[in-house]
């Protein structure tokens, strides 16, 4: 692996290469190609071999990809050869979902911590996890070490929340609060509202 | 308004600066400008300004913006000046939570239809929407007229249910199964799955 600086758009691309390889493990495959994850994907063939090559030589010309070996290489580039520790902040429809969501088995991380500041729902268990109060939230992260957090906090309180995270250690939040929350360098946000997605296809739409 | 073509990346990025404009105006501003969306956003104030040049011409030099003006526009340009139905399709966790997700009001979308195959959720109520039998979502949602529908079904029905869907005559389709799925043309599809998310973040962890 060397330490050239790959461009964001291609490290977004690298999950999805994993998720399909992944599946075709799961289906019994041994070996794929780049034009069969290009069709699987709606990328071309070419896009996926430039991308690959960033990072080293994975296939060989006429035989192509051991699933295995490209599953494993990526895993590592990824950093989920590892198992990272994720906090959930809001347990509310969004998060009582996170909590439970059976998807992230084998993909690199694991719920550990949850929190929410609605005392009929500090104590109580979701998804096999108690629901910690948020004012011992700082603390809590902390000590476990956790730099992963999932923030499904109203919008009003996204913002706060974060600063909190922020300062307990966190350094990859995944905000499902759909408000555009600051972060210090090092520090890195990603965001999910369906929103977004869904006017992004009715633009096409008559 | 005029037809020429616009990438998909700056479609994209539209309903971000319209949520931040909708944001504002619930903070009672009137009026803003490329450099406070683009402090906002993490996006350069050049970009927005060109983005939205592809468009036509909201605001004038040194005076910025009318944000109920600017928020209008970007309705009718993204096609939610109007209110979309929308169904759900598998009811586990992620569907009971968009079923009750708040966030999609004055955003131009409204859930109508909720679909499960499981006979103890069919009948039963989820965020004021009784659960249908997937038997009869062809045509319900045929006789609904229905062009957006959220997926939220395990990863090994997710094609089966898509190309019922497509069936349907549903256009645009936003896919939490964590699998990517094939549709003909003019039919979109887009993802959501947070392991993609943590796994663009994890790479730049140690």
């Amino acid at each position: 692996m060397d330490d050239k600086f790959v461009p964001n758009i291609v490290v977004g691309r690298l999950p999805l290469y994993l998720r399909t390889l992944q599946l075709m493990s799961q289906e019994g495959r041994r070996v794929t190609s780049s034009q069969e994850l290009g069709e699987r994907l709606g990328i071309s063939a070419a896009q996926i071999r430039k991308d690959l090559s960033q990072f080293g030589e994975f296939g060989k010309q006429g035989t192509g990809y051991s699933i295995d070996f490209l599953t494993d290489q990526l895993r590592q580039i990824l950093h989920v050869n590892k198992v990272w520790d994720v906090a959930v902040v809001g347990i509310g429809d969004v998060g009582h979902a996170l909590a439970r969501y059976q998807g992230f088995t084998d993909r690199g991380f694991r719920i550990v911590l949850l929190f929410d500041n609605d005392p009929n729902k500090v104590g109580t268990n979701v998804g096999g996890y108690n629901i910690h109060e948020l004012s011992q939230m700082v603390n809590l992260i902390k000590n476990a070490g956790v730099l992963v957090a999932m923030l499904s906090v109203p919008v009003d309180q996204a913002q706060l929340v974060a600063n909190l995270l922020i300062q307990a250690g966190v350094k990859s939040i995944l905000n499902y609060a759909p408000i555009n929350i600051s972060v210090p360098a090092g520090v890195r946000v990603q965001y999910i509202d369906p929103v977004l997605h869904l006017q992004r296809m009715t633009y096409y739409l008559e």
